[in-house]
């Protein structure tokens, strides 16, 4: 799974139907060592409830649509977890506030 | 998903049988914070109706097949949604005119 | 789909049973907008007749077993359509001759 | 599949039901011709008991659902072996120690 | 499907009960019109008895998972066949000697 942060969200009034009562977060995927942004936003279907900031774990490809809420749906992208803490080689390098 | 902007389309008469009656719409990825292109545009099956210099979402992979316009079509990626609005950190980026 | 121009082709005795009589085309990805190469050529079953030179669309991951030549087939390329015509921005960037 | 060492790991109270229960590897990818990193570390999931330090084999898309532990969990990306000897051109280039 | 050269093998005692058996092929992508390296190694399950130094073709994602022996392996990456010659422009650019 990609690490990204949540940094706001997309509204799409035309869309696919499958689509419609998601929340279309606008993750940046970031390095989570330098917590630097690595390549574009992407549009993340919300299935956890994260907010603007978060830490999060996004799951890609077909795989987005095996959590209940995205099954069957057009999506490719999805948050699935929301990062409390990393642990590198034995510290801790982030935890959420 | 990404996020691309439409900047044209292509016409192919020698397709797989599946591709006929397709809008293939050429859309450019960008990086939504800076409306920069990201890498080479690429071909999407349109199935939202969208319009040269629309910002939309693109599927890819598998889930490209999960639209009901595109259900065992031999496509990689589709357009499912228009973008009307991108809001980061708190603030409208974009706003489709 | 990945916008890319025929190059030639690859021969392999020993491979997969089910790649038997398949044309395994040699594609370079392009930047359509500048028909410039973008990262290493491609082998790509053929399912439309492409020659030499031809642009085509590659269509990758699963959905290039979705056609009836390669379903069930090994294959994670596939060229399912020949490009006439480009047209960006309203006008005509490439034709084919 | 990729070739990474496992550097830490993640922890995410907020979680999609399915993903209760694994521990989640956080993954530098590497070229193992050289050890140096390539890419950003990936969350991955781990089916094997792999510890930090670990080169390990990354398996992704749908495969990694193809393991007793992540069968129809919305993973991306599974350790799927701890690599012990790495021979390059008849040379031994990397041994577990 | 990628173009790759076969450099090394890797041997993995803890891995998936369903990998047991494999041939684990170190394998580094190419640019066949160049030969040289493209990316980092990866490795792939070996389906046709490829030997080092071999110009192979890997199959990735699920189609990895299309041969007779990796069905249902959690594999994402395969050789599926031995290149013996690569023709471009009309000429004869690689020949397996």
């Amino acid at each position: 799974m990609q690490v990204a942060r949540v940094v706001g969200n997309v509204v799409a009034t035309q869309k696919d139907p499958k689509l419609v009562g998601f929340t279309l977060q606008l993750v940046q995927p970031i390095d989570i060592t330098t917590e630097m942004p690595t390549g574009s936003p992407l549009v993340a279907a919300d299935t956890v409830g994260a907010g603007v900031q978060d830490i999060v774990m996004i799951v890609g490809g077909s795989s987005a649509r095996l959590t209940i809420k995205t099954a069957d749906s057009p999506v490719d992208a999805a948050i699935v977890g929301i990062i409390d803490t990393v642990n590198i080689l034995g510290e801790t390098m982030y935890s959420r506030s």
